[in-house]
């Protein structure tokens, strides 16, 4: 018989009734049934029941078991009695009575435990991951993210892309984030950087001739904590094509996402076909590039049915300024003065001036659209509202009025706002979809200059001509982010790959030509020798996981992660450096006064 | 038709004659036939010929290209006459001839050949790497490269193993090389680091109760650079499982390992069955414990045969010394004064007084050992010795006196130097083997102490009980490696995973509890809680590619390598940082006087 054992944990049958067996695992826990004492024995693969009663040998032993004890046990397996039969693991039809055990590891008193996950400080938890990381869902979200991970590259080979790996060790790039730097033993008071993301080195890939990239990437970015993102590093499924349209991209990309959705979705619906929504309508519809189209809920300007109304303080913003639109959230069910009233004082608790709203209840057996809005603005208008919006009795509308590029986003959380109150919200399914068509440049209000909307590395619609003849604030990019359940879970684009076209781009934001050949000069310089068209994108991995886990932490999807804090306090990172490290290193800590 | 390729240039065939197409790729090169322009265009996927005639409207854009431009080209699949057709490409039996061309990417002056791939300086193929990488042989590297990584991960997953990544900023471990480190922003004066390889993490998994890991893994160490070493960074296929046996190590990595190497052999014979080769074997045999198995040579001690002989300088080395031992390096078809006074001026010239030999001769018809050696010691005792070895007329033998431990490593040389130069060696195969049974301690003649001969974290073979009553020098480790055709390739041990042990085994080499607790302390804790039995090893994954790739050079196989002063040419890494950087990492620079 093996060393440690003939069988997993999760591996015992009725079948196997009589066989002399060994197992290997830890005690979940002991149960002292008047003298006869059950453990569940737990490994990797699961959880059997072992039972040792007073006459065995190793009852002894058994006695002084205590919880997350390391342990081998030998012993016969007997059919379980029908009414003591367990249906909720697949172990549970049989038991093994104990004839030996062994002792691999004995634990200390547990600073954490684990049976039953009872919550716990999160300092401790990451503390003692090693014992946290044996509970149930952190257990089972971990080998979750192991196999979709694992289900992403079996996706991505079998469509013919190749996994390269590039440096980790780099150089510094000064666009986005803040690098991690490594100061360099050999070139005193040169520093290397950890990688924000391969961007650079995927596009130099595919100038390199590499048709078809991909990578799980590790990415590093010195930020300050926040609750959605780890200190240091995350991980990105990042892929790369050459002399292909966007419309390639989303095309290749499409099964895989959807496929690994489906096959880690535990039976929820995942949208087949994913709609393609231009970056305007997103927020026109959904007051987000991110919208959650579990969300029923698509707005709809209705600026007409107020231009000259009666209610003169939309009436006026009209006619006072050409920008001013009034955008309609139409609330089906929302139809009570108490849910209307409701959703306004929020707004004002969100620094709103208020929600106006109509809703439309039966009166006298007729509908009648209520509320003060309804009544400035009469009778017809009120229908032509109730029209346009396919509301009906019991619904609501409320109304969001101003520049929209001001209201817009507010107007997107009292979407949210609306269907998340009234049940509209389908939580039991993934709604994907891509959003296209991002705009290239934005207005910088503080720099009152111009800036890159996104990705500066991204072809504009349009190209060289665009930005030589157009408004730069209309020119789009060949841009796009897969969003799921209102989280963006992916962004890509087609990338400028011209020499000219770059330099150009770079203009319009106030960089010249030596900016961006030292800021990006290998980059810059390959696209000097022949660089074909090429796009790509990368998918964020941990929000994927999180999506699919079910988890609202990331640190519940996480092997080993810092705390908010940025240390780790299972190994003691970051530590004291030695004099000797700081000489070798030609640096000097420089601590704060 | 797609806007860049109806098809690759590897993909078109007879079959698709007359059909028009259109594909992308890179000038591989022009000729010029009397007028008629024949193009090679190549892609990832190969090479097709086009040919661009003047009557062709394509000519005028055809006659500007230049090697390397990037184009689009329009035309009609022709298929080539019986005398054109060219066997050695897959799409050698057709042409396309060009309706139309577009460039996509054109390249300036190039700084670097890419068709052809003549000798260039390495700094010039490292800062245009893009250009380097469309060479043939390196761009066919780099593809073996990702697949054979893509082979490992298929084979481990399949035996059931998950990856799980494990954290790259982490704390330094002060065992082994030196680390990288990683100044910390919001903590100021503290660094994380690099990790020198995931072997605590990994044992911390098995700890957690995960049963098999495994992780293509990046590794980092700040070494001087070396010929055979990357500067910075290096792969590893490292795994880790529970409740295992070493057996269960070698029963599950051998067919793996074999697996990989026999689909990226190209025909070439793989060992079926690794042998296992205790550690003292392999240095008595091969005097290596990294032994070339293509090399038949077999060493032998014959010590006896000289003990009391007539070649006094090795018979008084006999008897004043009970360590010394001589050691026969047989060498069949050596047999020639011409070859073994070669031997024995290679032999001075690495140092040693010579090397002794005797070489078999016809003389009269009769079967002679020749040479001084033989003169000394009489036809008895050189017959005897002959015997032993199996030699025969026109072999010959060569002797290494004195403390093995002091000239076996000469004697391996020698042994490979004979094997080479009588052309022994079977250069066409991979000869695989595990060596085992490592000595788990050596004496460090600087320190006057014990020291670790391999890995700290090996379980003693004997555990305590070893530790409390065997002269340490004798303890063997649970400690193996994997050689292939002379190169350790992986390494990897049972690990000592109860605490009591592993104090014992760290105070022997003078370190003290307080020392296990403040070094690995994150491992030492973990120990305390229910530690399974767990062992793993790593293999060096440069290494199984160069074998596979037949490369010599580590930069042959890798994709963005640094040079050997550690700098990125191609991105400039290292680099200088910004003041504002270094303020935010709170340190100061302390350049060298």
């Amino acid at each position: 018989m093996h060393r440690y054992r003939s069988h997993t944990c999760g591996e015992l049958r009725d079948t196997h009734a009589g066989e002399t067996v060994r197992l290997s695992g830890w005690v979940n826990r002991v149960r002292d049934h008047g003298g006869l004492l059950f453990i569940d024995l737990r490994d990797h693969y699961g959880l059997t029941q072992i039972v040792a009663d007073p006459d065995s040998p190793a009852f002894k032993t058994a006695e002084t078991l205590r919880a997350e004890w390391c342990v081998r046990i030998d012993g016969v397996v007997k059919k379980r009695t029908p009414e003591t039969v367990n249906a909720n693991i697949p172990t549970g039809g049989v038991e093994v009575f104990a004839q030996e055990i062994e002792v691999l590891g004995a634990a200390k008193e547990l600073p954490l435990p684990v049976f039953g996950e009872p919550d716990y400080p999160e300092d401790t938890r990451l503390k003692y991951r090693f014992l946290d990381l044996r509970r149930e869902t952190l257990h089972a979200n971990i080998v979750k993210r192991t196999r979709i991970i694992a289900s992403m590259r079996r996706r991505m080979t079998e469509i013919g892309f190749s996994e390269y790996t590039t440096p980790i060790l780099t150089a510094s790039s000064p666009e986005g984030a803040r690098d991690f730097l490594v100061p360099s033993r050999i070139h005193p008071g040169k520093f290397y950087a950890l990688p924000q993301a391969p961007q650079q080195f995927k596009q130099l890939l595919m100038v390199a001739g590499f048709d078809r990239y991909f990578q799980i990437a590790p990415c590093f970015r010195d930020e300050d904590p926040r609750a959605d993102r780890l200190p240091g590093e995350f991980y990105q499924l990042d892929l790369e094509m050459s002399f292909v349209t966007q419309e390639d991209v989303w095309d290749t990309m499409e099964p895989v996402i959807r496929g690994v959705f489906e096959e880690f979705a535990d039976g929820k619906p995942v949208t087949q076909r994913f709609p393609r929504i231009p970056y305007d309508t997103a927020i026109r519809t959904y007051g987000s590039d991110k919208p959650d189209l579990r969300n029923p809920i698509e707005m709809q300007a209705v600026t007409g049915h107020f231009a000259g109304s009666g209610f003169k303080v939309f009436a006026r913003m009209i006619e006072a300024d050409p920008k001013a639109e009034i955008w309609a959230i139409p609330a089906k069910t929302g139809g009570s003065r108490a849910f209307c009233d409701r959703m306004n004082a929020w707004a004002q608790s969100q620094g709103q001036p208020g929600l106006g709203y109509i809703f439309w209840r039966a009166e006298n057996g007729a509908l009648e659209g209520a509320g003060p809005l309804a009544k400035n603005i009469g009778e017809d208008r009120t229908e032509a509202i109730r029209t346009q919006l396919g509301l009906a009795e019991g619904d609501a509308v409320f109304f969001v009025a101003g520049d929209p590029a001001k209201f817009y986003r507010f107007a997107g959380e009292a979407r949210n706002r609306v269907g998340s109150e009234l049940g509209l919200v389908d939580k039991d399914r993934f709604a994907l979809c891509w959003i296209v068509d991002f705009p290239f440049y934005e207005w910088s209000e503080e720099e009152k200059k111009l800036d890159f909307a996104h990705n500066p590395f991204s072809m504009p619609q349009g190209g060289l001509e665009a930005l030589e003849n157009e408004d730069p604030l209309t020119i789009k990019a060949f841009q796009y982010d897969a969003v799921c359940n209102g989280y963006e879970i992916a962004s890509g684009s087609i990338r400028n790959q011209k020499p000219e076209t770059m330099v150009k781009a770079f203009e319009l934001v106030g960089l010249s030509q030596a900016d961006v050949e030292e800021r990006f000069g290998g980059m810059y310089r390959a696209f000097q020798y022949g660089a074909p068209p090429h796009g790509g994108m990368a998918a964020g991995i941990d929000r994927v996981v999180m999506l699919l886990c079910g988890a609202e932490n990331l640190r519940e999807i996480t092997l080993f992660p810092m705390n908010q804090q940025a240390q780790d306090l299972l190994m003691g990172a970051p530590s004291d450096p030695t004099p000797k490290q700081l000489r070798e290193l030609h640096i000097r800590l420089n601590p704060p006064q």
